[in-house]
């Protein structure tokens, strides 16, 4: 087979634009550092977000729409925030034909905005906790682009609580970080990910506590994945979320915050992909099965057709490829980009014998099953190729993690992989001195 | 029960307002014009763009995401949109802390960003038809805004596509018309729309033919729900979106482009609200049947307990108050205003004689049932009141209606709801002396 994608030995980076333009997942937008999401891309997204929504709204949060302009005035209540955000900033001077009194900003998140509201929400200890959790679109501007990993608008979701106590809103954030966060990602995305606290140095501004879920790419790397952060009383004061308590007296609630994003997509990308491209996990694939007509012939485009309706009907999501006047190994090569993780190829030969071939994205095992049993092979395929993933990645991550005991080693560990080290060999010293080096404490 | 609302009949975008407030659907946005949709309004919207979704892709369409910013150029191409969008633009000068060297626009709609993409992604009459839909916020400046129905940044669908042939791109503009947006506004939103085509005066810059679905609201007016456009090849001319056709010539594509908003919100509740808040269709409602507890006593609260899991097991969405720390005449206020179909009440005495309480939001019918018939008697309800709110906007729709032979009759009974009247005796001058009056041709 002729050579689809640069290898990733040779050069990652370059594999994973090459893989995005030839899967057709994503393109660069006209303004730089944006993308546009091709309905490939989209798709996935929006499994996600589906996969997603549903546990957020069993951990008891509503969803909401906050508005995407916020007035400058709200950015600079909270001091640490407009440091940390104002290079990133995207300014709207002109609106309605003129230029505005006052300049907006375009979101780079939309806490101060919800701040502002749950302060004029939340009256008595009766309103709490108060879990509100948004889907929509943010603006940070990148210097330095990369799709689904760093463009200047992306897409996230952004939950906002307030709570009566510490230990509530603490319960509250770690059980976001694990029932909702790990266990999509490992169950679904079948990334396994280290969960653990971020060093101070690391921690998001104004948080008293930021949790962390990060992933090992195909090249070693660690990728965050999403946060969970406790913001302690400090978040309240700044915005004013008081409450009447029981007792009757005026108290500033604890708030939490978390997120993730379509980052997402491009961790599921390098922690799974392989040279000849994507391979998506069959539980957040939107196409589980890809029926492929090899070339016409008798019945062929029949007998395929009636596959992806038995398919369909055992519950698997499944697409058609009839376009027999396209090439097949073009067609297969597209297949294998696209990551569908099983294919089901009916030509006039095999079909004689009564039997379709069922190929594996995983693993790559090509099985002639007779066509009564494509659909429990399917079934079972998808199954096992879900565990097969997540374990592959296991795998690597294990075959690339040492566990050292002092600084230097972890840093040479680093170039290759990662490092499991004592803090106590590292403190907040040794971390600056890692972060000269380009490693960061990932996770304690 | 004391006034809650400004009765409709007094002052209706009053009336409006109070219920918008009162039962916590959405608040202004701190940047004039934005809004913040609370999620007891943004439930709603979640359902609608579920159901929406279901019909876009069964009629083929595919979601894809295109940037928020737009370069400023963009707009130049088509120079009927710069000149009908200009003053209602929002544009960003400053980003990553300093002048842009361009500015961008953010987007006022897509469609000038997707022509771009399309023209990148046809190429042959294979690629052909492209179906393409995008859920997504957008900007155009309000000068006089009004929640959900005009507000600088709402949240919409709109589809673009393009085709081989002019019959294709007609059909597919109708098919959205018919089985995506009237089949959802009226089997699902209950309301009759008038579904006809729009005069040249009111049709889209650039379409040859808008297609428009009309409801008449509760004060007799009327409000534009969903359009559909057939852009002939001007759309595609603009932005150069060509294809090698079979016979290997190179030809422009035919394009369309259709719509819904947040708009709908308001449309939903201007069509069903009465003087004492929101009537939710049941296809449409989050929550579906409301146990309430009247107030606590022996087995109270269990009771009603068990009857929301009954309800739940039944497929009912279902809501529980058991807030018996507030008075009941409050929270039966409430949930009046929130319009849930129906309540179900359990209190010490009616349970004691086996019997809850079925309370129908439409029609207001107060039922005493045996506990062991509540299911049956809930999904008969929702049944029956899904149809009953229709009904009611059909029967309001006609009563409303005239039938005339002239221009003057018609401005004269469009003071109190909708006349119909033959286009000859209109005609393009008649209706701009109309629009003069006030008065629009909805609907050809
Ligand atoms: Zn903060
Ligand atoms: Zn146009």
């Amino acid at each position: 087979m002729a050579r689809v994608l640069t290898p990733r030995a040779e050069d990652f980076p370059r594999w994973y634009q090459d893989l995005i333009a030839k899967a057709q997942l994503a393109d660069n937008g006209p303004v730089r550092g944006t993308m546009v999401i091709r309905p490939a891309g989209y798709a996935i997204w929006e499994r996600m977000q589906a996969e997603m929504d549903l546990r957020i709204k069993a951990a008891g949060a509503e969803n909401a729409y906050f508005p995407l302009f916020i007035p400058e005035s709200y950015l600079k209540r909270e001091a640490q925030h407009v440091e940390g955000f104002s290079p990133e900033l995207a300014v709207v001077t002109h609106g309605g034909g003129k230029q505005l009194a006052e300049p907006v900003v375009v979101r780079p998140t939309s806490e101060t905005v919800i701040g502002e509201f749950m302060a004029k929400w939340v009256d008595s200890y009766r309103d709490l906790p108060l879990l509100l959790n948004q889907w929509a679109n943010v603006v940070r501007w990148e210097l330095r682009p990369r799709v689904f990993l760093r463009t200047s608008e992306f897409l996230w979701q952004e939950g906002h609580t307030a709570h009566a106590s510490e230990a509530d809103a603490r319960a509250y954030a770690r059980k976001i970080l694990h029932e909702v966060y790990e266990d999509f990602l490992v169950g679904v995305l079948g990334i396994p990910v280290l969960v653990g606290l971020k060093t101070a140095r690391e921690r998001f501004a104004g948080a008293t506590a930021t949790y962390t879920l990060e992933g090992m790419m195909g090249d070693g790397k660690a990728l965050q994945l999403g946060t969970s952060h406790e913001l302690g009383q400090n978040f309240a004061k700044a915005f004013d979320i008081t409450y009447t308590s029981a007792a009757g007296g005026v108290e500033h609630a604890w708030t939490t915050s978390w997120g993730t994003s379509t980052r997402m997509l491009g961790g599921l990308i390098m922690a799974h992909g392989d040279d000849n491209g994507l391979r998506v996990p069959p539980r957040i694939a939107p196409v589980q099965a890809y029926v492929m007509v090899v070339k016409d012939g008798e019945g062929v485009t029949e007998a395929a057709a009636k596959l992806r309706d038995a398919l369909r009907d055992a519950g698997v999501r499944v697409g058609l490829d009839d376009r027999t006047d396209t090439a097949f190994g073009r067609r297969a090569v597209d297949a294998e980009l696209k990551g569908y993780p099983v294919r089901v190829e009916v030509g006039p030969r095999d079909l004689a014998a009564g039997n379709a071939t069922v190929v594996r994205r995983t693993g790559g095992a090509k099985t002639p099953v007779a066509v009564t049993d494509v659909v429990s092979t399917v079934l079972a395929a998808l199954e096992a190729d879900q565990q097969a993933l997540h374990d592959e990645a296991l795998a690597l991550r294990d075959s690339r993690t040492v566990s050292v005991g002092s600084l230097g080693e972890a840093i040479e560990a680093a170039a290759s992989g990662w490092a499991r080290v004592p803090w106590s060999a590292v403190g907040a010293a040794g971390e600056a001195e890692a972060n000269g080096k380009g490693v960061t404490v990932r996770c304690l």
